[in-house]
């Protein structure tokens, strides 16, 4: 995530969107206006629409072009709202700053998708809630500190490991709530985040590559396995490997539980439990990117299906333990660093497999340590996924400053593949031209050789036949036509 | 191994190889020729060979031709089979490939040796085999999809993982023989190692780097852990760590079982613990490169002798569970990526009891996850082993794209060096050249600027003396000959 | 620490270094002259000091001088003894590389320093010195055989990982004292610390890292690993993990034992817990750098206050287990990798808590192995730093090429700010004479332009007027003057 700064030149983008969306859609509030919405967010940047359906009810295309203003306000990535935020006081600034990195947990740089997920962490654990808002904050503050990238720091980019530092030190912490103390190691932890997300990003930054949530997870495995279960002051909760056959009847299988277990699934991400949570967290996707939302769904339900592949037990299915870090990978590598087609559709449903059979893999490793699997399954498998190199222009990687949203990822894909066919046809074009110019200058060249060839046996005549004239030599910036006219005139000078 | 793509520009070195090979060898079929064919392969690519002993009658030198053509066909790489097998049906392509991935795990580019090879595994147990044979096929299959490069395809460069894997876990699963169920993970883990191969070269191939078997220590790793002892569909067989003192008594040393060991060894590179097939795969080693044999025999000895040395039990020596990775260790660096010197021989050798260390080590930890060393050991030695930079140039590193075997190796190496030699000779010759020639030039130029000095004075005069001709001005692309003429003629116009 | 070759160039520095200080220090040998050595050492490289103060005694400032000149003997790198070092026999050299070898892992590159530390290290424990001595010679002979860069050998480079890997196999070996066995492993070992040394920098060096003593833990850690607890020839102490909570009574806190906790936490880099060795080491880091000297204390209180944050059982604070790698990684930040600064010194105090709180965590982890935590919390807290990009130029990472010593690196910093400063005054200069020389020249041509009209209409009344006369044309090398000499000459000759 790292590395994109998106500060500063996409607002006509958005206008363009809302400009060309008039013409297009239908505005409905019911919900059938998703394919809609997810239509006009990714429809293509050119005028080609301007004059389609010119036929259309005027008041009809004034609603719906106020509807999509509307929608452009508050979906994607809230450009306009960002720009006319850079002029406003500091502490609102930073409030901002730190709604964008709860938000990009989730690969959303929306200022009101994060402000509806501090909601479903409020709807969960007053105290969680607390945490991650401290982790945030003082993240976003380190990097300050650190004078870090501030397109960066405003995309939230340095705040996101913070809050999930602060709330799964809080999740995982024995100690029970409102014990004040663990804000300590947690703002420390959460102010480390921004060296360590540097760090990596200096490595990473060779391939390309983002640094995900792996300072996330090296700082929180870090404390966990500092203090550890014996820990007189900072107390972890007990993880132990498992050491028997766990018993696994197919007719206990709850149906119910298991659907649910798609939302809560979506709702580990930021180590929530409740399905509420897990809806609410659904909805805020759903208004920055509905394709993010979608993929988010799919690797929910991958990663539930590996599990019962795999012989987990029921209760982790449940849990949603099998799908926080499938409902990432999905969103990682369907849209948003590689440009969304049907094959990248597909490697995004194979990586959320390899990501669920990966997740078995670390928690069991992890649990050695009294370790949870954190999100290391799904930085593992996205980064292998994006390492992938194919000799097919299907799979397109973003380059990782243009990354920004499905939506407009794509936009950014097709805009460059019109550029290349231009290019091409422009290419192709100008060879012709090229040729032909080259013909001509022969032709020319021919012609003036001939001339110069007629003037110098003429000259050498004259001068054999002259008394005392010779103008036979000429510097070299004399066209051949003024020596014409010249040795034209020298015979009636004699 | 993946990078070189050896399809395209090669044949006509074993032609000239052979052609060379008539004067040089007897044509014996005793054992006695293995040193004949070592030189054979080695035989450097000039022409020096040509004028020895013409005395020789003529009949042993044509059997000799046609046993070396002969052989020449189905040592090294096969090349003239290979571009013959371009032409052929695509399942035919799909086997040579699936034998040639099967080879590649010794880094032997042949699918005679393929056969041979699966002959071994055949002979240790039908059911590894058909699972290693499944996972080859599956590899290769899902490299084809992602359109991973034909000529990397075509070398066995993406099946080789895939043996592994496919063999690996069906030696590890304790579900016992023909539990089909085992082919589901078997043909999805198969399909990821080209994945896993194309992210992990596009990080080594920064250092130029092989990716070794990498991704099949991870996915074995990866699904032996995620599933585990205790799991009810894929219970992997239950490997812990050491606990006790071991009781070594040197009284109990068999000395036969121990020199056993070195083919048992070789024949655990594939997982295989039958002495035959560790003897059955020292020939198919032999067919393509006796380098590469030699290396795997002192390979294996070296490990046989560490684990002695380390107070390994008996047990695990005869098994030949210290010989496999130092196998791989040794004909890795001994002539596969390093050019073959003394030099390098030698820091083989040490590599390989540095593998021997490293296997110790890793199979120690490894054994507190449940997990076998693989041949992780071997990854990491090797790859340490081919960082290493040194001053002196009898260590020369192959450029990963021009890596065969080690016989093609050396000539590389030799033709490189003698090109260097000559480039360096002419250089030297240019430069002499070099000086003759400004030396000849200056005394042109003097001479020149003496001549147009004497006619510019001649000139001058000349105007002087002359009423009204004045030619002393030229243009640049008149010779000074062409002047003197000119000035020559003018006095008698005058 | 790879990469930096001080050998051939600085010597004139020191000389300078010297003729300064004489005008700046007083020449006593009290404790107050820490201060005045600092600053001396600290004294930037410049002739503005000169002319300061030259009203002072004579004598005086003989005596000063002498006494500068004999500190600029032995402090810092030891550059005028390195040179003549160079000349001397062999195995005078191999003792003086041996020795900066042993003071290298405190990034000194001084052999008196290592001098000093080896006396530490007999007070410690004469079989634990005579093993790190075997460990220096050995990994230094390695690295002569293997041919690695004579200026890194020479700075002890390839020493300072042999010397831990020497004395610490000796320190975790269960056998007991002059077990002589232990040695074979022991030179093994050494002798593989320049091959991971050269590869690990091969990787490192893309980032411009040091290798820092990740050979050494590599290496110990893998012997250890390999061998273990239940060997019966190389058996190594028992490290368990904790499997209980630890009683710490606040009261039972000896506050003596916790002062004594810095200096043995400064010994404890090399093993050592005697207060006295430690405290012997601090002088000889004092004598190279006195920078690195307070850092190094700094760094041990910051290690033992995290231990007590921590909750760490009081015994292990005591034993200095907290302290060590504090030591190393606030040494590495700061001054030594980073030009010391205030944000650098906060950087390295920061670093060095991080640092702890890793020490506790590898520490846990590395005991289910039963490995002890060796280096790595200070390797990993220290590349992390060192990684770190910020957008502020407090923060300057010297190139790794340049590093020495912190004093001189502070000069090489303050040099390159004033040379940026004189490069953009000079740039600025030269744009103004540049433009300056432009409009000059604008002027001469429009002059020359000029001229050239006013000629050339001259020059074509003439040759209308003359009867047979046209010399308008000239060749491309005539200067105007030249032509207007010539048209001057035509009319009288007309």
């Amino acid at each position: 995530m790292l590395g994109h700064m998106p500060v500063s030149h996409c607002t006509k983008d958005i206008q363009r969107k809302i400009n060309f969306s008039n013409f297009l859609n239908q505005p409905t509030s019911s919900p059938a206006n998703t394919f809609t919405e997810l239509q006009s967010l990714m429809a293509p940047d050119d005028k080609a629409g301007d004059s389609v359906e010119p036929a259309k009810p005027k008041t009809l295309l004034r609603v719906r072009a106020c509807f999509l203003k509307g929608v452009s306000y508050f979906s994607g990535d809230m450009k306009v709202y960002g720009q006319w935020m850079e002029k406003q006081f500091f502490l609102l600034q930073l409030l901002d700053w730190v709604l964008r990195g709860a938000a990009q947990v989730m690969f959303v740089n929306n200022p009101l998708s994060g402000l509806i997920i501090f909601a479903g962490l409020i709807l969960q654990n007053y105290w969680w809630a607390l945490n991650g808002f401290v982790g945030t904050l003082f993240a976003t503050i380190s990097a300050l500190i650190l004078q870090q990238n501030r397109g960066a720091i405003a995309a939230g980019l340095y705040g996101y490991n913070g809050i999930l530092v602060g709330l799964l030190m809080a999740v995982f912490s024995s100690a029970g709530a409102w014990y004040w103390w663990l804000l300590l190691p947690n703002i420390f932890m959460s102010m480390m985040c921004p060296v360590v997300s540097s760090a990596l990003a200096s490595i990473n930054s060779r391939w390309d590559l983002p640094v995900f949530t792996l300072p996330f997870n090296i700082l929180v495995c870090l404390h966990m396995v500092a203090t550890g279960y014996y820990n007189p002051y900072f107390p972890q909760v007990n993880i132990q490997p498992r050491s028997a056959m766990p018993n696994i009847t197919w007719a206990q299988l709850d149906v119910a539980k298991l659907f649910m277990s798609v939302p809560v699934g979506i709702g580990q991400v930021y180590g929530c439990d409740n399905p509420w949570t897990g809806g609410i967290f659904i909805i805020s996707l759903f208004i920055s990117s509905p394709i993010t939302c979608a993929h988010a769904v799919i690797g929910s339900a991958v990663g539930m299906v590996s599990g019962l592949a795999l012989a987990a037990p029921f209760g982790d299915i449940y849990f949603g333990l099998w799908g926080y870090n499938c409902v990432l990978a999905c969103i990682a590598i369907g849209g948003m660093f590689y440009a969304l087609t049907w094959q990248v559709h597909l490697l995004a449903i194979t990586c959320a497999f390899f990501c669920a059979y990966l997740s078995s893999a670390i928690a069991n490793i992890m649990s050695r340590f009294g370790l949870p699997a954190c999100t290391w399954p799904f930085c593992l498998s996205a980064l292998t996924f994006l390492l992938l190199t194919t000799e097919t222009n299907k799979i397109f990687k973003l380059p990782l400053a243009k990354v920004t949203y499905p939506e407009k990822n794509l936009r950014f894909f097709w805009k460059l593949k019109k550029k290349e066919k231009m290019e091409k046809a422009e290419k192709e074009r100008k060879e012709v031209e090229e040729q032909k110019k080259i013909i001509k200058e022969t032709m020319i060249l021919n012609e003036q050789e001939k001339r110069v060839l007629e003037r110098m046996e003429e000259g050498r005549e004259e001068s054999e036949r002259s008394e005392g004239n010779d103008d036979e030599t000429h510097g070299e910036d004399h066209a051949p036509g003024v020596q014409q006219q010249h040795t034209a005139n020298t015979p009636v000078e004699n």
